[in-house]
């Protein structure tokens, strides 16, 4: 009896919220668990849904048409592996598997391959937007053979999240392969680097201008309302407000361990841009951060050991939380143009023809990084397809410049004041390198060939051609 | 005829060096190349040395005693594997291959395990120093079976370089398979990051203060005089005085081309240190630096489109030189903290118990980074074995807060300035991050529970004890 439209594997709490975001829609959607219990609580809490559980996986694979698109929200890793072996015997040609986790893009390259042995498609596809988002409208990264992506288009356009400046659903094919889980992580990446933007702003008007819980929840609230418009500084505003809940009368922020996890995602990005040459210095600072920051037990004895300067603020405090409004914002361009800087790079890499206009206007909404700020990078890459780095683009540009003397004047406030600012003084560093027409590797060149006779290029000379010095020969 | 004491596969000018420092010591050592010309010119250029040239793999074999000791040195990568192959029909169990190039540490994994399955023991030995320390004397860093290891320690030991402090030979058993492969990739980190420093002192002493090149020259001169003494000052200093060899008038260095090249080390180091956990911020943003350098087109253009701040120094020259070489100095403390923890945290995560007193004393000769400093890296992990961070020990920890005052002035300098110092500042925010007691990953903690349900720790309750704010059912 293969009537369900669209199949859904794994049942935690984001494959059962996108099975009830797609069954929303209208669609008969069949849903499998290894374990029967999420199946069961899944149907038997929505009696009136048009769901078609079953409790095998060759039940599973038959109550869908062919062919068939069957989504897969397991445990990135050795489960996604698992699962596809189980569903390999029953599934057949032309059929399309979607797998929805946070999967290592080459994980998915790998995958995608592997099946592509037995004529099945595969789609690898990032999906943001948490358990809210799984419900009522994620962000969609999807990329694998085209042709397959066209024809689960209908379903992900209908369950996608819709950007409120032009109604625009936050799906779009992004190329082939392992190009959209790769996509994703540079999302993630961008998100590391936001929240370390964000808890460094926090960390400086706490700690150097001293303001309290409630003018701090403020500050955020009212930046929210400008240039800044995030959902990550909505929920910052809305965390600042919050009392504990296990009694005491303290922000709940202050009850909060200093000691970040993370899942790996902006590791891997910041691999990925070591691996392609990108400079994404902003997002492996924030990366560090956390690391850093999970070694509390050996941060307790250095803050006992090493002293740091004498420091008290004697500014204006209006105009320094100004100052950091504007480094915030100068920090998240930085950082969003070196994310773009390792797409386009990873573009020419992996030969995937990224479409990078549309992939900022697909977080415009759904995603955990959407900000009102998207919309103009969607607009850059709309004037300018062959866009280099935002950073060219008139409306960065002017503000970057603008905002620059803000930026520098915190992340001097921060190296004075013994507050560590990293991602906010990579940012600086990043805009200067950039903008340096002549930079210090001549230096470095100089050195490599001395010492083990690298060659180096000559400025008046055809680049390419590389030279020798006889360091020994003189002197 | 097996006479020959030592073996040595491929002669390029590492191999070939290599092969006359072992005879110099009084061995006999059988030496091949794939094509035969080296081989010629080795021998035939030495005619009164004890080299026993082959043709074939298989006489080159024969020729040597058993248990073989057998050095390769061939391009790393698929070269490794295709001559272990040729190699390996030909040995006997309890032979030992040792690999003296730069291999990335996973490789030499493998192929440890590999030639295990064989009773053919693997040593991965980094060595630094180019081409004149493969003569006179290089650093090397070998990892693999003890009892392998013990019985080419005594050849090791005669051609390592001595330190000046002991005249302690600049070797010693680093620990298994990939081991000190690693420890020469962190080593190589270390040097981007020493490079990255000195470049970044030489931009500001010229692009802020406007030194001539005689002033430049003279000031690295006497940097090289005091504590920074080091053979990457020394060389600097002597580059600075070099004149251009094709005809101009002009410093060597300003003929130079800006684009920095590297051979994957560095970038392999930081990948490590993000896979490790280690916050290894310094050396990390001198690879990035070599990737801005090498975009020398986008550069050009953006240095017309994007203004900086105008900036026009009007200090204490003399002291600000001081703050300079006091910033440098600062920078490399945090650049070894870091890359002896990554060493440490590395250590823990492959089992390997490395020799932590013994890498700094190592490398205090013959290796590329040798320098005074780590004469004294050396006295605290004797003081200390179990020295949990450099920034700990007392020496360190003095110097640190003494110097801080100038790293931060020079790092505010930079940043009003325009002149990019990533890893001057990446210097100073790691030491105020490791320094701080609290930091603000409780906000970033917050955002993870709100957005994700990622749970967190709290301030009053036991580590490992997680929790979640029910964010959405108040507010």
């Amino acid at each position: 009896m293969a009537n369900a439209n669209f199949g859904v594997a794994g049942l935690a709490v984001m494959g059962r919220n996108l099975a009830l975001n797609v069954e929303s829609r209208g669609y008969t959607v069949a849903v499998y668990n290894r374990s029967r219990e999420r199946t069961d609580d899944l149907v038997q809490s929505h009696p009136d849904k048009q769901f078609v559980p079953s409790y095998t996986i060759e039940d599973f694979v038959q109550s869908i048409e062919r062919p068939r698109r069957i989504l897969l929200m397991v445990k990135a890793g050795a489960g996604t592996d698992a699962v596809i072996e189980e569903l390999l015997p029953f599934l057949d040609q032309d059929d399309i598997l979607i797998d929805g986790g946070n999967t290592f893009y080459e994980d998915t390259i790998r995958r995608s391959n592997y099946l592509a042995e037995s004529g099945i498609n595969f789609i690898g596809m990032g999906v943001s937007g948490g358990e809210l988002g799984a419900l009522q409208g994620p962000s969609m990264m999807p990329g694998g053979q085209k042709a397959a992506y066209d024809l689960v288009d209908p379903v992900l356009k209908e369950i996608a999240a819709r950007a409120p400046e032009d109604g625009k659903p936050t799906v779009a094919y992004i190329g082939p392969d392992g190009a959209g889980h790769y996509v994703k992580m540079v999302h993630n990446g961008i998100e590391y680097g936001d929240m370390q933007l964000i808890s460094e702003a926090y960390d400086l008007l706490k700690r150097v201008l001293g303001l309290t819980p409630e003018t701090l929840a403020a500050t955020f609230k009212q930046w929210n309302a400008g240039e800044l418009d995030s959902y990550l500084i909505e929920i910052t505003a809305d965390i600042l407000t919050r009392r504990d809940d296990l009694g005491s009368d303290a922000p709940i922020v202050d009850m909060i361990l200093d000691r970040a996890g993370n899942k790996g995602t902006g590791k891997w990005s910041s691999q990925s841009a070591l691996e392609v040459g990108a400079p994404q210095s902003l997002i492996t600072e924030s990366v560090y951060a956390r690391y850093i920051s999970a070694m509390k037990d050996d941060r307790l004895a250095a803050a006992e050991a090493l002293h740091g300067p004498d420091y008290k603020f004697d500014g204006d405090l209006e105009a320094t939380i100004e100052d950091i409004r504007q480094a915030l914002y100068f920090g998240k361009i930085m950082s969003y143009a070196q994310g773009f800087d390792q797409l386009r790079m990873a573009s020419d890499h992996f030969d995937w023809n990224l479409p990078f206009g549309e992939l900022a206007q697909l977080w415009r909404a759904g995603a955990i990084i959407r900000a009102r700020f998207l919309q103009r990078i969607t607009d850059a890459y709309q004037a300018e397809p062959e866009l280099h780095n935002l950073l060219l683009d008139d409306y960065f540009k002017t503000v970057a410049e603008k905002y620059q003397a803000a930026a520098r004047r915190v992340v001097a406030l921060a190296v004075q004041a013994g507050i560590p600012a990293p991602s906010l003084a990579a940012a600086v560093a990043y805009f200067d390198s950039y903008r340096s027409a002549v930079l210090p590797a001549n230096l470095i060149q100089a050195q490599r060939d001395y010492f083990g006779a690298h060659t180096y290029e000559r400025t008046d000379k055809p680049a390419g051609e590389m030279y020798h010095y006889s360091w020994y020969d003189e002197a």
